[in-house]
């Protein structure tokens, strides 16, 4: 494909859309089953082309959290395929009436979901985001035109392959699904700025990407992901709650963007809860960052700094701090918050409505895990990202939010007056 | 206010934002019959100070299309007062609940409306426009900045001061209320780079200004606007329904973006209608542009060129061309709409269904005049603007598009498994 430049891509997505949207629900599932098929008898090919990824990353002496990020093997691919499945088994968004009327003089008004037409996703060096957002694109009736990382650039050159030619066994265009790694920086650049091309992108990673997307496109974007999330232990925060949800919410899966980063804690309750929450989570390998009182209360404590508040660690770590009131409380989220979750524990409802109302997140909580943030754990059974933006969508997006909607009007001669 | 920054004004909306989210539906209503009042009180100042922007706009010689947009006098004061009182009356938008369901695990989730916090508006000399968007902001519990066309300065400076008074004069803070206006270029800049402080901003004027803010900005934009709108007569097109759609889709209101600019003709109805519709269009004034077959039809026809149509005339022009086939038709809507509004006229049911599935714009019509895409027509009661892009809203605007959600996740201690 190298004769091509990325805008042919984004051109032949595009024209590809217009089929990719009339297809029925039926089709649109029968082509991701086609997909997780060629998938499962193409593991072979798949994990060849993820091995020589590895290697390179190796040689390149990435990390190794990135490179298991990276990896594919059988148990893997099986999980790609099966993630396909379910995506297909999910109700189509297309087609749904979401709002109309008549209007005085009879016209019929209607508001209707529609696909996008192409989705745009920039994403980093794990293969798996390959295939899902593809599917979950497919399923909302959109084109897909795919931007991974470098790192990634073998595996994602074969599912490419293996998905297009999936489609083209099940009857439709392959175009419908592109890929612009092999023009690298060249072709984020056509991405961002595909405007008439490019309905909508998507980044995925980390704060860095999202960033330079946000900045540089002028597409429309959906800003997913940082979560810089607290949790406050109000006075009246029972001891079970505020120990297990804290303990969950950092220590269940801290890599993810809903585990909680800073635990506040009201100073009442300082002395019952801290040394309370701090062993538990110190028993559980993470590591407490805290202020001075916090290093008053318990042993081993890391000296917390002004960088400390701002920190996604997306590791073992967690900050803790002191705070006087509720609104300090309020005053330090609204400063170090990325809007994604934050939660209270308490059991005085005037706190916890004050609390739900004022912070300006896109999930808020009273008295539960930052980890249900979740697109499966919403009921959406898929999850495109988790939306941090205003604009569109809001929190967990599913397939409808991968969708726009047009008004369709039905008149018999009326004119305006 | 020139010892300000662009930057300190919208510092001040987004603090202000936090109360004005806070308000109560009655405290808004409120408000707005403060500022509706305070319009009326302070006619002759707002058209004393109109009158020095009118008197530079002859003297720098602006066309009088211009200078009536630009005018203020008793009637149209009236007028601004009169929408600020219908935009008070809406239903509020905001605390409604749109989704949720409780979670397996007893969780229970809300989905509620919650304003944007700071909407931006760019605009050009209409000083109405400064009065329409702050109103609708504060009805939907936004704090609003507003950067307007420097030929409306005086009007803008007087008319967001006499707001201001009235907001504080009802014990609101007038911070909710800024206008960048007096820093020309950087205000304007301000607004397009302001992110963590403009939630949504939204472009108001010609397609250059549109296309400018779409690509500058790093906040996310609402693109309103620009109509190349098409009507297409169909082989079955009932003489009455065609002549009078098109007659009112181009002469009601020739200047407006809903307006129709290009007449699409199947061959077969071309002897029939053509003659009998640039008929009827010429005798209200139009110029007809049109193709050799138009031509050979009608007398007095302007010869049609690639330009013409790519053209948004929004005056008393219109282009007319033959088409082989409904998909001739689709491929040329394809190429030059805007994706504002399409109509088929047609008693076909077959090519009126394609038409309403294939026709990618924000409305799509059958068998009614283009002219009833607008907010007002379709129920809202005001509008923001008509968006012509996917994401978040498309078509007719209303309070709701100025309004985001967020999800309420209420507990008893439950934890991730």
């Amino acid at each position: 494909m190298t004769d091509q430049t990325p805008q042919v891509r984004l051109e032949r997505a595009k024209g590809a859309s217009r089929a990719i949207a009339a297809l029925t629900s039926d089709d649109k599932a029968r082509a991701l089953e086609a997909i997780a098929v060629a998938l499962e008898t193409n593991a072979a090919p798949i994990i060849d082309a993820n091995a020589l990824d590895i290697a390179r990353g190796r040689a390149d002496g990435i990390g190794e959290s990135l490179i298991d990020r990276l990896r594919l093997d059988e148990r893997r691919v099986a999980a790609l395929a099966s993630a396909v499945r379910q995506v297909a088994a999910l109700p189509d968004p297309v087609g749904r009436v979401v709002g109309g009327h008549r209007m005085p003089n009879g016209v019929s008004l209607e508001q209707v979901r529609v696909p996008f037409g192409v989705v745009g996703a920039i994403y980093e060096a794990r293969p798996n985001v390959t295939v899902d957002i593809a599917a979950l694109a497919l399923r909302s009736g959109n084109a897909v035109v795919l931007r991974g990382g470098s790192a990634a650039l073998e595996s994602n050159t074969v599912l490419v392959r293996v998905m297009r030619e999936a489609l083209e066994r099940a009857g439709i265009t392959p175009e419908a699904v592109q890929t612009v790694d092999d023009f690298g920086r060249d072709g984020a650049k056509a991405l961002m700025h595909g405007r008439g091309f490019i309905d909508v992108l998507v980044p995925r990673g980390s704060a860095g990407l999202i960033e330079t997307v946000v900045t540089e496109s002028t597409v429309p974007v959906i800003e997913t992901g940082a979560g810089n999330v607290h949790i406050l232990l109000d006075e009246s925060a029972p001891d079970d709650w505020a120990r297990d949800i804290v303990v969950n919410a950092k220590v269940q899966r801290p890599s993810v963007c809903n585990a909680v980063e800073t635990v506040l804690v009201h100073r009442q309750a300082a002395p019952r809860l801290i040394p309370l929450v701090a062993s538990a989570l110190q028993s559980e390998g993470v590591a407490v960052h805290g202020d001075d009182i916090v290093a008053g209360l318990v042993s081993n404590v890391i000296p917390a700094t002004e960088e400390d508040w701002a920190t996604e660690y997306l590791s073992l770590d967690v900050a803790i701090k002191v705070v006087d009131s509720l609104d300090e409380a309020l005053d330090h989220i609204r400063r170090y918050s990325t809007g994604h979750t934050e939660s209270i524990i308490s059991t005085d409802s005037r706190n916890i409505e004050r609390f739900l109302a004022e912070v300006d997140s896109a999930v808020v909580m009273a008295n539960a895990s930052t980890r249900f943030t979740d697109g499966a754990e919403f009921g959406f059974g898929a999850e495109v990202g988790i939306s941090t933006q205003k604009l569109h969508a809001r929190g967990p997006m599913g397939l409808a939010e991968l969708t726009s909607t047009k008004w369709l009007a039905r008149g018999s001669g009326q004119t305006r007056g």
